[in-house]
């Protein structure tokens, strides 16, 4: 997404670091965690590299639909881990819901606060939602000591087949309309 | 507030829950407390509860001038709460009014941040000021040994007379002139 | 910076504030560091006092231009502090050098997101860079043992060489090109 506006590589760098990392930089944080990239330098190096054969790339070739999928895709994975994490570390179950749902959608949204583009959390468009379904499902699997490998791959397609509705379907939930009677603009 | 623009449930929630707990939640994470609401679960749920209530009444009846006042309660109750927490820890008196300062402004700052729209901050509102006179009156109060009731009472009152005269009768500071002689648009 | 919009003197305190404090404050939470104006009242009284000043000079006889350079100075100074206070912690030495640009790009980013103006990170302006190459100059020297004010002095030299530069001559790194053939508007 950092590749949308024109950027230097440090820029694009720092863009892509903050959508990767951002949402569990804050979970964390909130749970009292050592942060995890703070801890394992590889994190950093991974999210460089990729940055840097993106930019040399320069997006030849890939979609901004191909982008969009693989969002949904990194939303889902994002919340099942934030949930795996927060979990074991005796988090209340509700609250690991919530910290699965930061995870996956804290990065994306202070992502675009900086590069100043409207937020997705203003549009209608699900995204919050699909993230909220995986943690819950994870959350809800791994309890009872269902297995680890299923109890993520379940929570992925669940949230993905939200996500995906909300993509190509345009599916939403109802909006808060103005009382009746107003004219709603 | 979150109720103005159009917003599902979901997102409605979750700027309800930054307006309520960001504020408390910067403020532990400064003085290196436990998060309060990942800590105890209820936190959550009654912030949940109390969205949807006022997501399903859409807001009906109830005017803004109303929200605001409650809001300035809130402000004034949430700086003396933010000052509270942070004295037992052994911080020092004057970072406890930054604290509480920050307790109650902060959740409302990021959540204009995140709705687009113009920040609380530039406008000439007091909205600062209040909170930091509750949180400077309780620390006042507080110190000789008298009595935690009637201390945050207090500093809520004179937080609230400041913002209620803010609201009322538009108080506002001296703004920052620019140099003489220039034309000040 | 704060100074240019009509402010009153507690926004402009606030603002001075996160841009001076800001930075030092996320690297603090990220390396699990007690926070350091948290610890000691004193950075707070100078910050406020030092606000109060600039606030009643109104800028008066003060370039624009000086205040550019005095941030450039900052900047580089800002990102060896930040190393020096992380390394220490037995923080990887790459992870260091992120820490010391975070501690010196992130309070004027926060600033400008809260102030509404445009970020200096969409800009083609280097300026993470600057910072980037005074951390790494700094974490290169001081690892064989070098003298630390030396290591210091020369750090901030290379970074404010490049800062003004971007200054002086604008020197930018290749910005990100649309693919080749079609119109870059």
């Amino acid at each position: 997404m950092a590749a949308q506006k024109r950027q230097d590589v440090v820029t694009f760098i720092f863009f892509a670091a903050i959508t990767g990392v951002g949402g569990g930089t804050l979970r964390d944080l909130l749970i009292g965690a050592p942060v995890f990239w703070v801890q394992d330098a590889g994190y950093a190096i991974v999210c460089s590299v990729v940055a840097i054969l993106v930019y040399l790339t320069r997006g030849r070739g890939v979609h901004r639909q191909t982008l969009l999928w693989l969002d949904a895709v990194r939303l889902c994975v994002y919340a099942s881990a934030g949930v795996a994490k927060a979990l074991p570390m005796g988090v209340d179950p509700m609250i690991c819901v919530v910290m699965g749902a930061l995870t996956a959608t804290f990065g994306g949204i202070i992502r675009g606060l900086l590069a100043g583009v409207p937020s997705i959390l203003l549009s209608h468009e699900l995204y919050i939602t699909p993230a909220l379904v995986s943690a819950s499902v994870f959350v809800t699997l791994r309890r009872p000591g269902a297995d680890w490998t299923w109890a993520s791959g379940i929570a992925v397609a669940f949230g993905f087949v939200v996500r995906a509705g909300a993509i190509r379907w345009t599916w939403h939930m109802p909006a808060f309309e103005p009382p009746a009677g107003r004219d709603p603009s």
